[in-house]
């Protein structure tokens, strides 16, 4: 099989594992399915989870597309008239307790053909990171701990490097804060002397396959923590900052939007509920006040 | 005087009958007034409204800016080396009754100097336009009668000139849909053979003094109309596709985000209570799906 088939039979089988203990972990709602089709090739299975005891909205959500290069590609990735093809899978869930994170991960594959149909660039993606809207340090601790193991199957080196490149990619500029507390973020992994594909693909999939193990115990230790209106207005207040990341400097979504995707696919990952207040600032020496403390100046959490 | 400093001096006036007026009409809140500088020179009095009566969350803000023109707006206008100054009143008023619409004006005067301090180019900018949740063709058409009596006073062609470019601007691209029911949009306005900085200014301050005539009597026709949660939720629903459109499209605020602007005065104009539900559609029929296919197919109001 080649590496685009294993690759999206993987993230396949993934969307099952992940959609399915979520599904147990709520125990109240389930997701919806809606397969699409993109007229310019390939298509996908979105599958969003609404109004449930733990899980407030999530989607988790695979395509595979494939066909001309669009024109907003050429130039992003300075080529001319190419084919491709790309695959992957993308999740956000947003819990209703706001002190259980909001997380986000994606895996995702791309392949360009010359106009012989050759392969002539081929790369993997992704990462996974929390975005907690009350700080347990023991949380961040382990989601890095899971994804750092992950990490160290295949090279020591990997999680210092993928844990910096997620700080730098979510952070929020015009805020001048992180989104959350970080995880993985990795691009444009390709084959090189000393490593192939195939070494790529064994590494994304040991991250796929280390997300539940990084999440669940999180959601399952804090979801039952009581809340107040108060830890709410918070929770939402956040979530405009998540809404202001993903519209203002996600490259992800914003790629998207511009090349014509599956806007209701793309935007799941916006929080269901969200609040701006002018100039709001959390108390001084408050719970929040230290999550935003955390957001200014990542740390090391393993 | 010159006509810099008689539309700063306007600006700052229109500020104080404006936010007057609204607090007649709101009746409970009050405008928090915060004055701010800008390290590289100037700086604005940014007002906001919260949780009032009658308005939910509003803004009316001016500022005046100047020194060397920031890198990305050389390369915004294709200029080197210069230095500007630039005024503006910006207003967004967010009210909490569903069937009030959210509306939003700006009027702006823009120099830009060589080295020399000779103004080597200055134009005005700005306009108005109406976001309604529930549509009611009467307000829309009065909204747009008053827009059309400043413009006329001025030159019969503004009106469907400047309606079209509001179309045009406020459109929603990647939800195929306009942000409203538009109003006027104007930018670049130059001398040229036929006109002064003058007559610019007087048609500028007379859509200016339009504002609170355009928008009050619909506030007062609809404010103490009973709503449901229903109609919450819609007005929730639809202020995310306000979001939508200022993170993503609008050029006033990513220009702010990119350049290191007030955050607080530039986000003052994001609702205060949003909502993103996954593929959510009206009911066939319904009275939320009558704006949307207005929204999808701009028309002519008068």
């Amino acid at each position: 099989m080649t590496i685009k088939d294993l690759f999206y039979k993987y993230i396949q089988e993934l969307q099952d594992s992940i959609t399915s203990k979520l599904e147990e972990v709520d125990d109240h709602a389930t997701f919806q399915e809606d397969l699409w089709e993109r007229p310019e090739g390939g298509g996908g299975r979105t599958r969003v989870i609404q109004n449930g005891e733990v899980f407030e909205k999530g989607g988790v959500n695979i395509s595979a597309v494939h066909g001309a290069l669009p024109e907003s590609m050429q130039t992003y990735f300075g080529v001319q008239d190419a084919d491709f093809f790309a695959c992957g899978l993308s999740l956000v869930i947003h819990p209703k307790n706001p002190f259980v994170p909001t997380v986000h991960a994606n895996w995702r594959y791309f392949e360009m053909y010359n106009k012989q149909g050759d392969i002539v660039d081929q790369w993997f993606g992704g990462g996974q990171d929390l975005t907690p809207y009350y700080l347990f340090e023991a949380d961040a601790s382990h989601f890095h701990s899971i994804c750092k193991q992950a990490c160290d199957a295949h090279d020591s080196s990997f999680y210092p490097k993928y844990k910096e490149r997620c700080d730098t990619y979510f952070w929020n500029t015009h805020r001048n804060e992180a989104r959350g507390v970080g995880g993985l973020f990795f691009d444009y992994l390709k084959a090189d002397t000393t490593r192939s594909m195939q070494d790529w693909y064994n590494f994304v999939t040991e991250v796929g396959n280390s997300f539940l193990e990084a999440y669940i115990p999180i959601v399952q230790q804090r979801k039952a923590i009581a809340f107040t209106k108060a830890h709410r207005n918070w929770q939402e207040i956040r979530r405009g900052r998540y809404v202001e990341f993903n519209l203002v400097h996600d490259k992800g979504t914003l790629f998207g939007l511009r090349t014509n995707g599956r806007i209701e696919s793309i935007l799941m990952s916006l929080p269901p509920h969200v609040q701006w207040r002018y100039d709001h600032h959390p108390d001084k020496g408050s719970e929040e006040e230290k999550l935003v403390e955390v957001l200014k100046h990542p740390k090391a959490w393993v």
